[in-house]
This record gives structure tokens, C-alpha cells and sequence, in this order.
């Protein structure tokens, strides 16, 4: 079998499936709004680790990833289902019923209604999937293919914390994980936050001709925009806002690295028409490159040096 | 942690996500109709076994244990999505190739659209969340909250059939697989057939006033139905249509308390008031008994022995 991402080509070509391939699918669904919806699949052990999460933590972080699907489209969330795969050991504990209350705080402040799933019995291993849909103005949901060339792109926020916070987690390598700036990362890691009122902002101003979120990691999810969106990209190492707290944590070399291709950062990357740069009134938004005709190929010029880009962020395939 | 259903009633008492509870949520979508939607977790070594099932039988038995779920509120299924966990050693395999092919025979023959989903690589096993949504005429599924006392209880099919092949799969005890009694029963186990077109049926002509699938077995279903609609039932056993080749394979006691008892049958269970049973030109539903006031309390008689009985049917925890 092939890669994930080259499976799901192979689905979506194979049958027709093409509603398959963005962030959200785009459904109809009123003479006013699309319905989004998303589901992402969360697996002990591949995708978290039960020693570094409570359960709470666990909750916010299975809701948070899929929001974050839905402020990509520039989406108002709505509903959510839940389906969990439970080991009987955990069952027998508080972990569940703590994990939704994890789940539930973040879903009361994005008015998220939990209107379904289902709870299975595991062998092993917890596992969550995480289904989210939203509404979305008729038509004017923000894809991953409307990017062009001579647009600009730009991230929201800093890159690389999370896989910096995983790094952490993952090694021990002799940082004191109570300190400021590692708490900060790990956090990151563990907590990270859904831009939705940004992608809302975003869908509203109808300024952005792409969007998608950092969840596979920049180099790969640039590439996803310019799959979609048949076009290529140049960055600027020397633009990238990388997370401040993995700067004084890590050297300058492994911060790029992990700014570039470490994944669950969770920003929103977007490509602006250049006449529509000025209208851009959100704060918190770094130029980082710009769009090319290079069909599908990523250049990052670092320090007068310019290199390809591989898709070099996280795959389970 | 209390048990499965208990805990879903505390979930939703605790947060108020009163669209929680029957086959399908229902949620508004537009002027003419409703969506309904659900999600079915099914986990390798609990709720399938991968020694039984061929890939493509799973992906058949994934999409049609949802279908059942539409079929239940008298919905048209329209697009569904695949979250997938899978071991790298079936990911090596054609198997994920295959589960599709069985998952999108089936959805053709209901025009079901794949429109997402997630892949996640899991340490040992296998696991599938199939979600699917589908349309209901504005206000108009059919429920498990609109039984009334004096409805006459019908079921479609045959029951107790597929609890018959998962006994055969399990034990191995005897008896020939390949006689046609018993292949039967192993089919009706692996291979599900969803009731949907009845579903419209019953959804178009407004003779019913609850409905559900048979997922978890009778004894369980009639519970759900007299939960949710705040009654009781009677049944006879002699009405009972038990599967004939569960009959001629297995003890009649063993028959009857398949029939009460075991899962997986996904035929339609449906209270029809007393006024509009003339109207009931549907082949293939009997009537088994009665709903009463009772709250709560579902009676068998058999042979002259009223018995009550209990929601024995298949639960995780």
C-alpha cells in the first residue's frame, strides 16, 4: 500500500468520491448556508500517549484538532459526535466522564452541541473519533484550491511549538520541562488552541483565495494547498515566525526544522490576492512567501540559499 | 463507570444534549427536510474478528450497520464518512483497498456519497468508525419517543438469525458450516442487509409511531423504544418469527432467547397505533405485541407463563 495521503487520492479518483480532499467536505445545505464536516481519529500510542495527557487535556485536544478543521473553511462550528474505543481498565476508572468534561468546556465556549457517537469496548487501547460539522455562508466556504499565482501567504500566529512541546515530551533530553518556556511548549503540544474567530474573520472579509490548517506540519500542508490549487510556492526561512519558547529551547538549526515540518501547530495558512493585502486588518498574521506557477514545487530560500521543500511533515503512512 | 447506556443517559442529562438518545440525531437543515445523522464504532476483537470476516465483508457490514441506523427514522441515507485505525502490517496488505470495496458495492446500491474521514495507524488492531447522515421529510422521522400505550408492536424479518452465526463463528460446536442452514446464518451475521427501503415505506405512509433497529438484540430494543417514549409492552413469544434456520440448527430454547437476546439482526422494530394497522401494506413485518402503560416493564408469555424480560441483549460495558 502506498502513502495516506496517495491512499485517499486513489479513493476519491477511483470512485468519484469529490467531496474528499479538503479540510471539511462542503456539503449543501440551505438556500443561505454549506454544512462543513470533518472527523479526525485519534489513536493511543500512534497519536497520543496516556502518560503525558490527562484526560481532560485528552478531550480538549479530540475537539480542538477538529475546530480547527472547521476555522479553516471559515466555518461557525455547530454539532459534534464522539465515538470512543475503551479498554475495560479505563472504563472502570473516572477516565471517561472526565474526558468529556475536557471535551465539554472547550465545546461550551465554541456553542458546540454533542448530538451523538458511540462507545465501544477495546482490546488495548483508548482510541477517539472526532466528528465536527459547521455552517458556512452558501458557496463561500475558504478551500485549500483557489490559491494564485502572485498571491501572498501568510501564517496566523508562531510555528513549531507543538512538535517542539512533543519533542519534549518524547526524549526528556535533559531541558527542565517546568521552566517557563518549556511548560509553554508543552502546552502547546498538549492544548492547542482552534482559530475560529480568525477563519470567520477570514471568510467575512473575503480577502484569503486559500486556506488550510497546520496540522501535518507547514511544508507539508503548503504542499496540500498547492496540490489542490495546482500552483508552487517560494518561502522565506528568514520570514517564518518561529515559536519564541522553541527558539531559547532548541538550536537555531532544529527550531527551523521543527517550525517547518513539525505538525498539531494548528495555525491557519492562507494565500491573499496582493490587492487584497491591505485589507487584511487582522493582527497576528506573518508574510512568509508568496505563490508561484511552479506546479506542486516548494522553494524556502534560507540565508541567500534556496532549496526545495519537501512534504516533510507528519504522515501515519 | 456504570454501564454503557446508563452512562450516555448521564452525558446527556449533565450537559443538556438532548438531540442524544435514538438511532439517528435530528438536526434542522433546510425548509423541506431534516438531516439525521450517526456514528458506529466497530473494534477488531470485540465487535468483529478479522479471522471471520473478509476485508471487503467489513467494509459491507461497517456501511450497512449505519444504514440500519437511517433506515430506523424512516431517512434516505445521502453522504457518509470512514475514520480508519490501522496495524502497518494490514496497511502492508491489499486489505484497507479491499474494506473499501466492499464499503462503496454497498453505498452504490443506496447512492451513499464517501465525503471524508481519517486515517490513523494503531499499534495492534483494526478499528472503523463509520459515519453517516442522511434526510428526513421537516419533522417527520420516526422516532423511539412515540409509542403509546394500546400501539400494536411489529418487527420485520426474522430474528435471531445473525446471534445464530456469531455462535456458529465462536464455537465452532459441530456443526457443518457449509450446510445451507447454517452458511445462512453465518451470512445474516457477516453481512447485514439495512432495511431502507422499508424505512421510507413506513416513513412515507406515517403508520408508525416509533421506530428502531434491531442492533442490540429485542430484549434491549423494546427497553429503548419503552424508555424513550415513557411506556410498556407485552409480547408473545409464539408470535415471535424466529429465523428458520436458527430453528433448524439450534434447540428451540436456544432459538427463543437467540431471538430475544442476540444483536445484529438489524430488522426494524415499529409500535403502529391500533387505526392505522389496516393501513399497513408493507410484506414481511409481524406483529409480536402490544405497548402499555407499564412504564418500563416489558412482559413475555410463553406457553402461558408471563415472565418479565429483562434488556439482556448485547451491551459493551
Amino acid at each position: 500500500m502506498k502513502g495516506e495521503f496517495e491512499f485517499i487520492q486513489y479513493i476519491k479518483n477511483s470512485y468519484g468520491f469529490n467531496a474528499i480532499g479538503d479540510d471539511c467536505a462542503v456539503l449543501p445545505k440551505n438556500s443561505d448556508f454549506d454544512l462543513v464536516v470533518t472527523a479526525d481519529l485519534l489513536v493511543e500510542g500512534i497519536d497520543f500517549n496516556l502518560e503525558w495527557a490527562k484526560p481532560e487535556v485528552l478531550g480538549h485536544k479530540a475537539l480542538a484538532i477538529s475546530l480547527s478543521d472547521i476555522a479553516a473553511m471559515g466555518a461557525e462550528p455547530t454539532w459534534a459526535m464522539l465515538s470512543l474505543a475503551v479498554p475495560s481498565s479505563l472504563w472502570e476508572t473516572d477516565f471517561v466522564k472526565r474526558f468529556y468534561e475536557g471535551w465539554t468546556a472547550l465545546a461550551a465556549e465554541f456553542n458546540v452541541e454533542l448530538v451523538g457517537g458511540d462507545i465501544s469496548r477495546s482490546t488495548e487501547r483508548f482510541a477517539v473519533d472526532s466528528i465536527i460539522s459547521g455552517d458556512v455562508p452558501k458557496g463561500l466556504a475558504i478551500t485549500r484550491s483557489g490559491a494564485k499565482p502572485g498571491d501572498l501567504v501568510f501564517v496566523s500566529g508562531q510555528l513549531g511549538g507543538a512538535a517542539g512541546g512533543l519533542k519534549l515530551l518524547q526524549n526528556f533530553i535533559g531541558k527542565d520541562l517546568n521552566k517557563a518556556e518549556t511548560a509553554k511548549l508543552i502546552e502547546r503540544q498538549l492544548q492547542p488552541t482552534p482559530h475560529v474567530a480568525l477563519g470567520r474573520e477570514l471568510q467575512r472579509s473575503k480577502v484569503a483565495s486559500a486556506m488550510i490548517d497546520i496540522s501535518d506540519g507547514l511544508s507539508s500542508d503548503i504542499h496540500h494547498i498547492c496540490e489542490q490549487s495546482g500552483v508552487g510556492a517560494e518561502l522565506d526561512a528568514s520570514l517564518l515566525p518561529i515559536d519564541i519558547n522553541l527558539k531559547s529551547t532548541f538550536e537555531p538549526d532544529e527550531s527551523l526544522s521543527l517550525a517547518l515540518n513539525g505538525g498539531e501547530d494548528f495555525e491557519l495558512l492562507i494565500t491573499v490576492p496582493e490587492q487584497n493585502v491591505s485589507l487584511l486588518t487582522m493582527e497576528d498574521l506573518t508574510r512568509i512567501g508568496v505563490i508561484t506557477s511552479n506546479i506542486n514545487v516548494v522553494g524556502l530560500t534560507n540565508k541567500g540559499r534556496r532549496t526545495e521543500l519537501d512534504s516533510s511533515g507528519y504522515r501515519h503512512f
